[in-house]
């Protein structure tokens, strides 16, 4: 179903790439790795999607591989990353890209290299934690990747919505630091009292107004532990994956996404591949609610 | 609670067939050791059932142990599971049989024999898959049992349930030659929608008019990867535990449901025997609502 | 978050205790390691509830360390826990207890110590057993506390609730016993049936009227296996984890709840702490539902 | 090649008595479970020495099963082995046991209920550890099997030959109470310098001027951690796997060789049985060389 | 430094084929994935031998690839083994083959292969077990390639040598079989006083007036189990991996020596693909050292 | 047997300094972990050498800590390991430094911060690895130390002596390297043929000549993959425990022997943790063969 991009067409469809690096983690994670994985998962899935009878079989995804990472330079291996994305999306403007980290780190060039080839960017972001640590600290961490994009004029505060944001896991001058910015934050407790559709129907409606393109960052640490085992910092009180591919298919029918990255598993320390199982389950579950 | 045949009773209830035979399985599978570690989950559980206040002390499983396998010969291990069945069902005409695969090309054999001593059969399948391939590739394994069993005429297409079907996980080819047969597909997101109890009402009524017996079909992978994390091919978007144990209940108090086997778990792959455990948990559910 | 006593200051909120002891359990149990694993666990988590916007980082967990055990005097083991913790709650009228085990052994000595610093005690006892064996075949072993209990008369039968009882997992006679004591029991059935919420609030109105104050003891066993994959005696059939801190962030607004306990897991079978860290979410969710 | 006892049969060769007691271990240990993992390793073993061009087949092993311990009570638990023990050998005067631990606490109840049988009795110990612990502390755990035989007079320290004592495993005290009492010791430097057969044509010489039968206590923690990973206290610098069969060849063949105990194998955190099956081996060349 | 074979060039020195096999085996094996996992081994060695000062750059392995197995129909399986290797053999005369299994079994095809191809062939089989069971009762299994080889005519049993055959591994009439074609049997004492270099001295001397090519038959379970824990017969009281690279350095040096295999590797049992990585090394050495 | 340092005594025996550090590496690594793990696992060992029959009570090691690295800038990290081990070794002139890696990139800043503090400083580098790669392509990773050593002027290459350096797992060209920059090899054919004894005797003569005093730098991966599992690089081939120990227990009496680190283990992927403890044996049979 992934073929590798031949070097010369234009994509239409999905167009994979992987950040494959972890070492600005603040403990230790192999989800540099989740890149190769993941696409070891895709082989073992089907094209077709019985729930809507419909065969993805003509829509493969492009597979645009692996930005080569610096051994020791970690800001090297952002700003390649950066270089590289910024690169393939100018010239591929029809793709959706599909990023897969590493850790959450990749997000910040990631999605500044998609801001710089759209207008204006709301992001929706799953995340147990809010990732609005300062970068005085450790520079641009695992921690900080949205604090990163507002600090730098990416976006505007108000142009992000985190959801499922989770008691005992986030510091409180973070959450304040969001709200300052204008940061839309559903907790848990949010998604279990209102539910996942209608958090993205006043998500989806909120960003409208303020920008042209959505983009996804799915940290898989938004689940809870029982369904997504492989996260570098799995806990309990997180979402079903119900929940969350309840909220995909969803996503995936609204023309302003066109964008993901999936972040934040390290198959090191994961049970069976379940949670790149899971990634790759989504992917394909948003490209069959797509069309 | 359960204790070996005595070799001359007539058993009334439950009686307990091991078919440990995995090698038919498309990936390296340990299905094979199912039956003996299932066999040990039930002595770590009790015969009570507080929910029902109901003791199953003196309702005992009758267990008549294990089909000796042929190390290299396949097609003659099924054959010595069909014959050993057959010969079993003729001579104990009010048994349950409940077999315990082995992984899911067991079912062929078993429902052969099951058929042979019953009048038409109907079959509920709990299924991740279809199971419907071809076998001109490679003969009867464990994707191919359904197939096998329309084609050589034990049963037509629509005298088959499937339940739990799942996206990604089947190809569109077998969807539609059981589509052609007149088997009857519930997706996962029929499950999702509709609920379990209302899948079952409509599959009982429909078998009625077709069918005198109905054997349930169960392969665990119809569960989501949270729940059966031993099945070889685990996945995620499944069904829960909770899920499958309420049909328990329902189809255990339907008098037509005439037996059953519980397939695809390799105790070498699982975490702590959970899905054995599941496992032995789903036959005691089953006995405690039937009487 | 968790710091050492003093060995002086009184102490207001939430006082916490180990006892490391699980050589009493029927099978080989690491129990013994929980305390200082649940320790480790607090530390990886924050002080903030973004639920409540509520930031525990005044309120912080007071911790008497670790009763030491005898080697080979499992007995002398227990008078341990019993004088230690009666000693502490006298000197420390104000505090919580929040009582790490071990196995559910340790419920006993602790309950004991409990209800000597206290009127008439009523227990929640989250667990899928009733732990009401007798004690003439081993002494007090991690079946028997609620059995020594009652028989030391340090309370009655209808002082003791018991949530999430299963199917399979209790002998008739210990059930029976229990009716005959008083005791009020709820299955899984109940709490499938009629949801945590309802339950807690007919226990409650329950005790109140025969109790001044109301002990947890948590047997993380209560849970499905999926959701508490370390404990000793896990199995299928069990609630969520969101059921349960549904419960607990009921019971921690009741004033009458004054102490608690979480016992039966074992860090050394356990899959990347998680059961561990579900108990200090727990605690966490608790302190934070209390003021 | 293992055949359970039949009651009645006076027994020639070796007789098999499991002691499944690890309760009393400084550190947690699920040495309780080696007797029946040994036995299942018996049965993965054929009969035939090649080496040696012998068949054991009509040699067989008695079974004499497992002594039952109590839940709770410890030194009840090293009273019913020693009873127990007590009883058997002086029923099978010709027999020579062969004890499968546990811990080594239970060669203090197995080695004094051996003496009451025997004359004087001499001991042979690998192990890395003195085990002369004082018993103050906490009575008789693993540490003290061997000071609780001189303390209670069953044998002199002279009667005490300790191979394979180790650097930074064992404190000053003890091996100076080893001294006063006339204990031998060999340490791992004088296996590495002196060897196996060496050493043992010393022990041997020297024991017969004392004592009249020998007995063979095997801690398997005596083997470096890469031989034997499924001790509790595994640790590098000990002898090889070759070095103790070596040594188990020689002293079958010296008649004053009566019994034997292997001990300090914990199957639940062992590499693939590698331990238990060495130590089925270790008893199988015992035989072989025996007769 | 593997590469895969262009589909036309003559090869002129190691030949590399997958026969990744093992439903054959008696005990559940995953050895089916050696021949992939070895692959990748190579990938993580580099092609300098400091020891010989020698870079095999310049004499890369050349790749056929895997046969491919059929589902379910192991003879068929088997032939496809023969068939295909005997086709590569004989366009290749001047390669020397390579062979990865699998289990034993695919030694039989595999040699008929390599017989058909050449004059009389001498085997030096490196195993714990003889491998010379009967036919009857399973078919050709893991347990009898050479058995097969001798019925059929491929050798007669004089042409056949074992190295390291093991105590309590092998039942007497097999080695009676053995005794009775002339099969040379060296056993574990054998190696062990005599030494590796000695022994094949001897075997080389033995063959060298009976054969014209000499082919190993390497299992891996010749090994000790602290060197091959990946082994499915893992057992004590085997040879080190040093005992084994001197014998291969040896052998390599061997014109005669035409063709090797290398099989009873699963890899899914293994610790970090330890013996996959010596089965790589253990290649590596016979290239670097047959220039 | 370890206690932090006061914060003001002068130190005289061995000084131990944490450097976790692995980002650097070219695998996934954990080595990050490793120097809180031999922390550890010298809490499980006791002072007393029964072998040399002497206490280290009285010489107890002081532990300096660890040394905090930057959580993404690798360059600054190498650099506080430089700058804090300068600081203490200039303060403590009597120490011997033992510094625990992290991975071998750690001892370009340790060694050049214990040149400084010295006169010539010889190295005796335990490795299968030469370490000399060039840092044009990745900078200072873990394949480079003792390249940037020889390349800033710390050593000239006559100054370096390797020992275990392995087939297939070095590039010639650093091979070449090295002895163009008069680096004497010893690889493990040397260690087969000649001994660790002799090799040490020929290195310290040669260093005498040259330097000062003399540092070693010990990767684990030097051993066989069987004896020190826990190395991100094992494989076959290399040392035993027993070689390593020995050549140790030979250094550690040659007064000019004044520093050492200990480098390349993983504690997340060990096994039981025998490759930290061998870490921790090593240094305790230095100081005990020191005095
Ligand atoms: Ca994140
Ligand atoms: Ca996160
Ligand atoms: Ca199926
Ligand atoms: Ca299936
Ligand atoms: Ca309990
Ligand atoms: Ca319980
Ligand atoms: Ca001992
Ligand atoms: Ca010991
Ligand atoms: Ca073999
Ligand atoms: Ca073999
Ligand atoms: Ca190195
Ligand atoms: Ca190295």
């Amino acid at each position: 179903m992934v073929k590798p991009w031949d070097g010369e067409s234009k994509v239409g469809g999905i167009g994979l790439m992987g950040a494959p690096l972890s070492k600005p983690s603040i403990s230790l994670s192999g989800a540099s790795q989740s890149p190769s994985v993941i696409r070891q998962m895709f082989s073992s899935l089907s094209t077709y999607a019985i729930e809507e009878e419909k065969d993805l079989e003509n829509e493969r995804i492009t597979d645009f591989g692996d930005v080569e990472m610096h051994l020791t330079n970690i800001p090297e291996s952002h700003n390649r990353i950066y270089e590289t994305f910024t690169h393939v999306m100018k010239e591929q403007p029809e793709m959706v890209p599909v990023i897969l980290g590493g850790d959450h780190s990749i997000s910040y060039p990631s999605i500044k290299a998609f801001a710089e080839n759209k207008e204006r960017v709301g992001i929706i972001q799953f995340d147990a934690h809010h990732d609005l640590r300062n970068r005085e600290d450790g520079g641009t961490g695992n921690g900080t990747p949205f604090r990163a994009l507002i600090e730098e004029g990416v976006i505007r505060g108000d142009q992000l919505i985190q959801i499922g944001i989770r008691n005992f896991s986030n510091s409180r001058p973070y959450h304040e630091y969001g709200k300052e910015q204008g940061v839309t934050v559903f907790t848990m407790k949010d998604v279990r009292e209102q539910g996942m559709t209608e958090l993205l129907q006043k998500s989806i409606t909120q960003l409208k107004s303020k920008v042209d393109v959505i983009y996804i960052s799915l940290d898989m640490d938004v689940l809870d532990q029982a369904f997504a085992p492989g996260c570098p910092a799995i806990g309990p009180g997180g979402m079903t994956s119900d929940d969350l591919l309840e909220g995909i298919r969803m996503l995936a029918k609204e023309p302003m996404v066109q964008g993901m990255d999936i972040v934040e598993i390290d198959p090191t320390v994961d049970f069976r591949n379940m949670t790149t199982k899971l990634a790759a389950y989504v992917i394909l579950t948003f490209m069959v609610n797509r069309g």
